[in-house]
């Protein structure tokens, strides 16, 4: 079995999910690997890892404002204020989505479902550089 | 190191938990593998993966009702509407549960807590064919 | 590849975050695997795995406050009452977070990001005695 590393770099510009999809096949395609894992690392804690649908821009948006509406950016409603009123929603929202996930390669390919796409969801405001660590194990 | 992929077929009949734990125990047990992982992927947006009690199904009844009241079938909540009163708030459910897991496997078994299930958990209302993927490395 | 598993074993005395981060790095330590992946396993049903901010302890209480207001210890609120008035939240809160995380190993040492550490998630108020599986798979 071999074993490749990859960081994934995004640029983010707010609250949103940024496709990485394309980025994570690249980079299985030029390891040639057939079969085997793929974990992605996210290494943040204001921004997580979803898989959601690929189609409909609505169910994005509806995603943003459900988690928004869960947890506001309220100053009142936390202790943690320090890095502004968006970082204490951000960590909430990073634990009720993901932090780590592991997808299975199958003939050089990721095996996703027709509507599936992975996504870096950023939680803050601001323009943030994002790193994902991808990690790949087969043959 | 060897491979092994077997696709989980469930045939779903609305909003509930249906457990898998014996189909992923019969594949681990055909595969004769000893120590390694599993990993189970769900090809849907709108069903997703959960590790849950097995033992009152009251836990079940209250899991369904939470989900239902943080995320409730009512259209004026969301813009995502084409696919019926259930959907966006299938791909919310999903988005706060588990697309993928992985299972450590140790002497041609799962390692589980006691009362650990795993379950697929459907969100939608209608009947749905249902695939996971599960995928084995070990020796 | 060579596999490797330990329990993690942890007392723990109410509803907290517990960092199970060093007791993750000297396993790999003991291993010498120098790349691989690392899978953690809770045993458990009421209380879960979490990535979060290691720096201001004011995360981790907003944390705890959040999700006892998301799922709050109201006897009237669920059906599941028999094992006391935070066991049916704590299957909630269990079924928000993780219950399976898979991290990257490089160079002997896991990758985590500059802020991340890796918590058990109490959600019970009496003292329990938890387990981890950990599970490397590596060279």
């Amino acid at each position: 079995m071999k074993q490749f590393f990859e960081n994934i770099n995004i640029k983010t510009n707010g609250q949103k999910l940024f496709e990485i999809t394309d980025k994570v096949l690249n980079f299985i395609e030029k390891t040639k690997i057939n079969e085997g894992i793929i974990n992605l690392s996210i290494l943040h804690t204001s921004a997580s890892l979803i898989v959601q649908e690929n189609a409909d821009p609505d169910v994005q948006e509806d995603l943003l404002s459900f988690f928004d509406k869960l947890s506001p950016m309220d100053p009142t409603l936390y202790k943690h204020g320090c890095e502004g009123k968006d970082d204490m929603p951000a960590h909430i929202k990073t634990a009720l989505t993901n932090t780590h996930l592991t997808f299975s390669i199958k003939s050089n390919k990721i095996i996703l479902g027709t509507w599936q796409g992975i996504y870096l969801f950023e939680h803050r405001l601001n323009k943030q550089n994002r790193t994902i660590l991808a990690h790949i194990i087969g043959n």
